[in-house]
């Protein structure tokens, strides 16, 4: 038996993957288990993306490798999408590189920019993956605490105090995942001026800015911002194509370039025709994400009533996929998940999968019907009554 | 400038990428510049895989993440495919897993098998990214001798006298890219033994075995060999679908788990309807196989005539997209491509930048219509005269 590498030993099974098959058996075993966890949106993409898709099948020549670096149509829709909503110019040549999701850059722009035994600071709460991807190429997760009473910002002036001087890279990723947090124009600035002043490439994970979200705002709207930050955004969320695997990486060109040299080693281009489905979403119009939203504010007040019925606190001005609900005094987070997955059959996300500081929050997922969630909150009136 | 990792100071410009920007200067200042050095097939996949996908749009819910194993119906297409042509059994569920291509497979397997400073043993000549992603994961590529008295196979016995204590990997791929070398049963027994003997894990990467050749082997179908070898496979040359990006790794329920690990972390499952597509592909009957290689022969003809012209040997028996031809004595095979490229105007592969042994050899690509690769030889014969 070959060993694995040591860089597996910190992975462990992903809390979902656990829990879900627990919730497989318990359908298996006849229960009505309705799933408000996860998030995968539930909804369509623009029409015209299958379209596209379609249209390019009946073309010659669109079935071989293509470019490392995408269609240049598709790098010029991305720089018109990002100068027509984030007000950001980008070179399309050499300051945008299409992904296979945003989530494989995450494990690109490590592999450009770690050593072994570097550091990087990753927000507690926060996408876990940040961590387990930079425990695979040996690096150093250094958790940094977000709190609601700091509107889940970094503290940077207690971070400034702390030793940095290994610390390569920082995650941030507003509008927030999970806590649904916008940023601010001083947020971007002061991330940028920490960057520079501590040598900390800052990456900012954006891929919720359209959802629940009248100010989509992206890091390198700072001036001087590109040297010192990246953008990871992606098609998951704001077109409804999750499964598609479209995302992108912005920043400097000497930054893309070694962010390529990486990805040519590992992948090849995406395939032809959903580049072309990505270009048809990336010109939908104003009414697309009127549209989107509107669905989601419906489910958001359903779901508010459902934090309600636990006792549960939030922020009705979050962004993003997801309501984030900070339960009453003294109640567990995986406690209160597994009391609504044995009681209720309801399965939805204890916050402490996204670090300890989401201990007592627990994530509703908006991707989820609105009479489903509505069949939701019945369960808990009744049993309530 | 935050520095880019160690890991990329031995990753440099592929010499394709320098080579075809000089193709592409050239055709921009006029020349008629012939391409029959790369290895995308111009032929389309079967009509069944594109109209799978088209039928997937239409169908409800295929936009969302997929499975990181795939849809079982693709595991299953595999499993089927695999025991109709190897005679391989695999496990669908636990010894298969479906990959965005086979080369992402090259990363997941260093990377979850390799530490840094272990070895690898790598074939020279062979596919390039072999080494690179060696490099990219820090471990030691060490370069093994494949000589054509050898029929470019591998000399264990001498292999087995160097030392082997910290090799992990070896790579090997039958048939053999770029020689067309066609495995045998022995070879794939002794590669199996040598690999259990030293705890090695060979892996076998197999994307040309449907290629110009009547009996496709897999290392899989040695007794015993899952513990010791995996073998990748991809659609991208058997079904003309190199920009779908399908691949897939076969081997130990352990060793296919370790490698779901690192996948996991990396990147999502592949788009619903490019899984559908595959399984489409992979249902395909032997016409496809049969009408794909009458094609290949037919270039192949041609593609000898050039060789013969240049007064090259080569091996009338070979398998794979290409031929591989022996330069006369005392000529240099970038010499020989910059002479084809500047006085013909056309571009073929020398054998160098597949490794030291490919010197003295050039690489001509069938993925060329029949009417160009005559025209190539209509250039050769035209000047020669």
């Amino acid at each position: 038996m070959i060993p694995k590498a040591d860089r597996l030993q910190h992975v462990k099974e992903y809390y979902f993957s656990r829990k879900l098959r627990e919730v497989r058996q318990l359908k298996a075993a006849g229960k009505p288990v309705i799933n408000i966890g996860i998030g995968s949106p539930d909804l369509d993409p623009p029409l015209s993306v299958s379209r596209a898709m379609k249209n390019a099948l009946e073309q010659n020549h669109i079935h071989g490798y293509q470019s490392y670096q995408g269609l240049p149509e598709l790098r010029n829709a991305i720089a018109a999408f990002y100068l027509q909503h984030y007000y950001v110019k980008a070179d399309p040549d050499k300051g945008i590189l299409p992904l296979m999701g945003s989530k494989e850059g995450i494990m690109h722009i490590s592999m450009a920019f770690l050593n072994a035994g570097d550091k990087v600071l990753i927000p507690n709460p926060g996408y876990p993956t940040y961590a387990s991807v930079t425990n695979l190429v040996q690096a150093k997760p250094v958790m940094y605490d977000l709190v609601e009473d700091n509107n889940w910002f970094p503290d940077l002036v207690a971070l400034a105090k702390t030793d940095l001087s290994k610390v390569k890279l920082m995650w941030v990723s507003y509008p927030h995942m999970p806590t649904g947090s916008k940023p601010t124009k001083e947020l971007f600035e002061q991330l940028v001026a920490f960057g520079r002043k501590h040598q900390i490439l800052i990456i900012n994970d954006n891929p919720y800015s359209f959802i629940l979200n009248d100010t989509p705002m992206s890091i390198l709207s700072v001036p001087g911002s590109k040297d010192v930050a990246l953008e990871l955004n992606s098609l998951s969320k704001t077109f409804n194509m999750a499964g598609w695997r479209v995302g992108m990486v912005l920043g400097s060109a000497q930054n893309i370039q070694s962010i390529l040299e990486v990805k040519s080693n590992m992948d090849s281009g995406m395939f032809y025709g959903i580049q072309q489905g990505a270009i048809a979403a990336l010109n939908s119009d104003e009414n697309w994400f009127k549209n989107l939203n509107s669905t989601y504010i419906d489910r958001k007040k359903v779901a508010w009533q459902i934090a309600d019925i636990l006792g549960c606190t939030y922020d009705k001005n979050s962004a993003g996929l997801f309501i984030w609900a900070k339960l009453p005094e003294g109640k567990k987070a995986e406690q209160m998940a597994d009391e609504l997955l044995y009681k209720y059959d309801v399965f939805l996300t204890p916050g402490t999968i996204f670090g300890s500081n989401g201990e007592g929050y627990i994530r509703i997922s908006l991707c989820v019907k609105e009479s489903i969630l509505s069949e939701v909150l019945q369960r808990l009136l009744l049993t309530n009554q």
